[in-house]
């Protein structure tokens, strides 16, 4: 298990949401051939397919505010990440998110393995 | 990777929920010596260290209500969890919450690796 995964999970979250509301574009570098995402319950996998839903996401402004970021580390080295915030996308109220991570590395660089995202809209 | 991985998840959580409402002691069974839990920030490590913190949270009625459930295999044949749902304890107003599992199998039974519980409650 890596010592490091609690600053790991941190510096990537933080890394993450600032290339995110900057250029989502450049979370390309981020997925691998393999990665999965599940995006409010829609599966993907590839990094093309996830950057091809990132980008295609319908707002023009967009900031991630983080609550929470929990870490633990994964039985092969890698880390797990559970992030609680915010979103506010153009004028749009705010709304919370929950996202959890899977970080593994490939010997020089920290890509993401799993990546599964959801808005906390309850209908109750 | 565990082509079963969306209903042994889904299970699992209907499980797991079901059992904390009834009777909260019962979910000793699905933690082992190296399980992990983060709870509202608070890093846990052992069946017993997590079943002493669950057993002792403040509430006599307890319910869970999901609204999503999020599943993806792991590398290793487990499976990764997030759930989204709303907490309702005694006669307080429900509440937002977040959890992440991961589930591994020893062989003949699924257990709870890793574990981050948080309330969605934000600052701003």
């Amino acid at each position: 298990m890596n010592p490091q995964f609690d600053s790991i999970g941190k510096q990537f979250v933080d890394f993450y949401y600032k290339a995110f509301d900057a250029n989502r574009s450049e979370l390309a570098g981020l997925y691998r051939p393999h990665s999965m995402m599940t995006f409010e319950g829609v599966q993907l996998q590839s990094a093309e397919a996830i950057m091809q839903k990132l980008v295609s996401l319908p707002f023009q402004k967009v900031q991630h505010v983080v609550t929470t970021v929990d870490c633990q580390p994964t039985t092969d080295g890698g880390v797990l990440v559970m992030v609680v915030g915010q979103l506010k996308t153009d004028d749009d109220p705010p709304h919370g998110f929950s996202q959890t991570f899977v970080l593994n590395n490939d010997g020089s660089n920290w890509f993401i393995f799993s990546d599964l995202f959801r808005l906390v809209v309850h209908s109750v």
